[in-house]
């Protein structure tokens, strides 16, 4: 069901609430903005969406809104608007933040009467409208069922849990990922270049590698889930070794190795810590707490 | 054309040796192996394999023989042995190393009249025989293809080029990309706990992200063979700040916040050497150098 005749707020015009009023506009929903900058607005006018007066006159347009500006201290300065009336709408807000900003902002609006729902954009705006294009939620359930098919014009959009704070901690824990997959990539082009070897000709072994071991994650994940670590594959100790080799690697080939370092140093304090003979997802008990010495 | 009357030796009859000559045997070479400790030979003699009292009565029984043991420096050892005659052999060293004794060993034996592979096993013994096990291979194309069709018989082999430290450089490349994506699966982890998910239910999502990312490197690739880092999809201090934000959640979610440290330190460094508007490649810079400072 995707009720195209549903009207939507979009409030923050830029790279990317442009993208995303577009994508509205495009999927045949009635759209309304809004944005500090009002020029912003002149192509999406264009293509049939109303430019509001005031925030507050946007919002009226409909029961469901979505805000994306820079940060949340303007979220916050937008509706605290005196002709801003929230009870009854569902707010979506797609701004950046993290998870205590998330939390905090859903008490706030809630009091106010809305519903509320948290989003992280894992997504650059030119692929918003398309599958590509991965907007995570989080709040209340129902909040999500009941918008579902006029956010699907938005991309692959999906629903976390009840907790607000989760699609900022998915969103930094993926770009974690996503940086970690690029680093490894880059120190073994790094050390593959030593040898003549081009970055073209060593990315799709890299490529292969990460699709590969992200395979293994659920299997792993069973084992942190269960807090045992039966070195079934191999043990920390033997993959202790083996960074030994790459920092040996990295330093005679002239490149840098403090990535390396810092993994056999987690793996090292685990080791020390009795767990040598377990198996590699037992450091999580190294990534669970702050470092201490 | 799998020759499979052509003779194997296999050297070294540990987990890997027995799994190696155990694939051989299976494909129904004619399969000669010799251990220091005889008794491990039982059950493969068993299964028909020929059991030789020396090194070098073993390498008489062929052409071509694969060695795989603890070390380089039992490989020496074993080859050094009064009754060994390598002229005309083709060796492949399956045993791990780094790239610097892949070399000087392929000088060393090629001296002596053999043909000389290194490789670099990228499985575990169960997998041996199965496509999943991944063996790398690197030295004289020629030695490859003249023994493929046999190789073959031991799972997915591929030849990296005529460098004989190839494999090895290959091998800690893949290595550090696997411990990447198992580091920021176990940062990510261990901050959604923190939030009440567990590991099952986050590991899904970190393998939808590395997978994709890593259909991302041959794309980046390019701009590292091109030296040119436009951006295109978003600026290293885009990500540079996105870093903070990991770090500050994790902080605040008392989990470890080193290698999110480590990311924002190699990212905050180029961007001092005014890289801040470019893509995430051009940290290739960074790695491509040791830590000065
Ligand atoms: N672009 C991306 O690739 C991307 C990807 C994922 C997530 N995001 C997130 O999406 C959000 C918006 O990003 P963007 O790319 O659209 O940024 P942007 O192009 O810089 O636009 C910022 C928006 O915030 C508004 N704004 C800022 N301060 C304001 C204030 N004091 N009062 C009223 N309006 C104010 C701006 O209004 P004016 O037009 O009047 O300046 C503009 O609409 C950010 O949280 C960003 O992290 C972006
Ligand atoms: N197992 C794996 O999962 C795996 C994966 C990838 C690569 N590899 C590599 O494969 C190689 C062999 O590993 P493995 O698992 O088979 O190890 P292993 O089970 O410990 O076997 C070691 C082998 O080396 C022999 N050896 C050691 N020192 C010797 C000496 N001084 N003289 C004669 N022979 C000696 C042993 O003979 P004895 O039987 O007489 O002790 C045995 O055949 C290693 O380089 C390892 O890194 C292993």
């Amino acid at each position: 069901m995707n009720r195209t005749d549903t009207p939507v707020t979009v409030i923050g015009l830029g790279l990317m609430g442009r993208a995303l009023a577009g994508a509205f506009l495009k999927a045949g929903h009635p759209t309304t903005v809004w944005n500090r900058t009002a020029s912003k607005a002149d192509q999406l006018v264009a293509e049939g969406a109303r430019l509001a007066p005031t925030v507050g006159d946007a919002l009226r347009a409909g029961s469901l809104a979505i805000i994306c500006v820079t940060d949340y201290q303007t979220v916050h300065a937008l509706l605290d608007a005196s002709d801003v009336e929230l009870d009854g709408t569902t707010l979506i807000n797609l701004t950046s933040g993290d998870s205590a900003q998330a939390r905090e902002t859903a008490r706030w609006v809630e009091q106010r009467g809305a519903h509320y729902l948290d989003g992280a954009i894992m997504a650059i705006p030119p692929t918003i409208g398309t599958a590509e294009a991965v907007i995570l939620h989080s709040g209340p359930q129902t909040n999500f069922e009941a918008h579902k098919s006029t956010l699907d014009a938005l991309g692959t959009v999906t629903h976390l849990g009840a907790d607000h704070g989760l699609a900022s901690l998915y969103d930094v824990a993926g770009l974690a990922m996503m940086w970690s997959v690029l680093n490894a990539w880059l120190q073994g082009t790094a050390l593959l270049r030593t040898a003549g070897v081009d970055a073209a000709s060593y990315a799709p072994f890299a490529r292969q590698v990460a699709a590969g071991v992200a395979e293994w994650l659920p299997g792993y994940a069973k084992q942190i889930d269960s807090g045992s670590f039966p070195a079934e594959v191999a043990t920390l100790e033997t993959d202790a070794r083996a960074m030994t080799h790459l920092i040996e690697e990295s330093e005679a080939a002239g490149v840098n190795a403090e990535l390396p370092k810092l993994f056999k140093a987690m793996a090292d304090r685990s080791i020390a810590a009795g767990h040598g003979g377990e198996q590699y997802p037992v450091l999580i008990e190294e990534f669970g707490k702050p470092r201490t010495d």
